[in-house]
């Protein structure tokens, strides 16, 4: 087996880079969060643990919308608003990496260039190459560390189509929903439900010729989000129009984002929801280590291939195929440890 | 332990009584497919493996809608032009009976008196007092089993509120959304994201004073439904209305239904959507008995129990207690099984 050459990291001194901000310490601790490597896990594991008690003080802002609708730009200027604000504002990205979105990574150096200069900003690259499932919580714990850092402004960018828009929305306060003021073809990407999830949809490039149709855009969707059921946080998502190139409704989103986040602290929905947040991750996390550990036996990972197939084809039930790989499962660990 | 008395059913006879459209027959394969009893699940998934074969061949539609919509005197109605139509048509419910929707449970008997004692209608009531998790699972054996004796539409229904309408829409062919003329209180109890993902969603009791205003909220879910993302079947969600009272509507929606499904059976979707069905929910009665499997360890189900409040408190990482509750389930079993 390869032999990692990377010097172990002290995660006592790295611990206390990242409370003090350094950005060189955030950053290796963030690629130690990340790291597949089995040897990483147990220090990455006690890194968290020392991190979690000086996190949960930021505002954490989901942001999503199909490939074209401007995320980045807008990003950009909504960032560049917060840190003028005096906000600290830490952007992250969820990338579960399929090689369909490898071609928006390609661009992550350029992207949002000014605020990643900017000294009250630490914006961090999607790490490519990971493998899906463990992403959106390696993600999460990221969020933990960038709060222990001081960052009071969260926000979670999604890229790629479709994959990872509800991890991001339960991992997050607010979830905002970038559109382009058509809506035909450019929403073929968008899945089935996230409408009716978002906190609010900013119709984005609102400016220039493109202006009136924006207007036109937030007026119908406005209309639409009437008829959608009732938030259990007890708030209105509110439709919104902006513009990266004047800056216009930057404000009024900020506004908002905060007008949501004062109803739910002061109802207690905020910390109920981050609450049941965490005990879903929980769950989440255990069938992924279980699925995980399933796979250390080549042959549990033949017998669900073939299951998979015969379940598709209706050869056998669903039920019949899933006692038989738990009796599967059983039997690769009784050899094991006997 | 209670013996159990009831004589052990001989699954060949059953299976034929069931191929023969034998209601008995049917009645008596249903409650074994839903018993929860531990000698049950044998036979069960003999006969289920019996049936399979012969199954597949209805049109499967699912109806949820908030209580008061209106469910029962819709399925009452439609059904009725169901079977005057020539269709030999079942009727399941699906119900994960918390104690909050024991109400409508007992209406039961009383509901859809005419269809239930129509010679091509099989209506079976919801079984009360089932176990949650594994209900859906039976619900769609039941389906199977209802194809097998030769019924050609399926009719899934849900009771209760935001338990199990994602559940019913992943096995059915055609999801059908019933919604009451204003849009306010009454979709307090609806789950966020349905209305995205339903085929068409019928206004209900478009009738007498209330005509006017069905068919003007018509008219706005219909623009509503215009900004949702594209099915991924091709087909464009519509919107209609209905009347109980006056039968109105009921032909167009059958309609609907049916330019649905020969658009889906000509392009291949029909069967790939339930191929794909089929998949998910082999993975997901695994993890359902993998949960069931943990919960025989009492020392499993206590550490469960702690970590998912010290996760729920932030005192650890959903990662950290994930690890853990891994650890405790590989030790669980390997003192099991020493």
């Amino acid at each position: 087996m390869k032999q990692h050459t990377r010097s172990k990291p002290d995660i006592d001194s790295l611990a206390e880079g990242v409370f003090s901000g350094d950005r060189v310490a955030m950053g290796q601790a963030i690629t130690l969060i990340e790291s597949n490597l089995e040897s990483d896990q147990q220090p990455a594991t006690k890194l968290v643990a020392k991190v979690l008690p000086k996190s949960g003080n930021a505002l954490r802002i989901g942001i999503t919308g199909v490939p074209g609708v401007g995320k980045s730009t807008f990003i950009e200027t909504f960032g560049k608003y917060l840190v003028n604000q005096g906000k600290k504002l830490a952007v992250l990205t969820i990338d579960p990496s399929s090689p369909l979105t490898k071609g928006s990574i390609l661009g992550d150096k350029t992207r949002m260039e000014e605020l990643s200069k900017h000294p009250s900003a630490f914006v961090r690259p999607s790490s490519s190459g990971q493998s899906t499932g463990g992403v959106a919580h390696k993600t999460r714990e990221a969020i933990f560390l960038c709060e222990a850092a001081g960052y009071n402004v969260i926000i979670v960018e999604t890229i790629g189509v479709g994959q990872s828009e509800i991890a991001v929305s339960n991992m997050v306060d607010f979830f905002l929903l970038l559109m382009l003021t058509g809506a035909g073809d450019e929403l073929q990407g968008m899945k089935k439900g996230i409408m009716e999830i978002a906190d609010a949809i900013v119709i984005t490039k609102a400016d220039g010729n493109n202006l009136k149709n924006a207007v036109e855009a937030q007026s119908m969707y406005q209309q639409a989000l009437h008829l959608f059921p009732a938030s259990e946080s007890g708030w209105h998502p509110t439709v919104l129009t902006s513009s990266s190139l004047t800056g216009n409704g930057i404000e009024e989103i900020w506004k908002a984002i905060t007008k949501h986040y004062d109803l739910v602290k002061s109802s207690g929905y905020l910390l109920k929801n981050r609450s049941k947040q965490n005990v879903a991750w929980f769950h989440d996390r255990f069938m992924q280590l279980l699925n995980k550990d399933l796979k250390q036996f080549k042959e549990i990972e033949n017998a669900q291939k073939k299951l998979e197939i015969e379940v598709s084809n209706s050869t056998i039930s669903s039920e019949s195929a899933a006692r038989q790989l738990l009796d599967a499962y059983h039997k690769a660990l009784r050899t094991m440890k006997s």
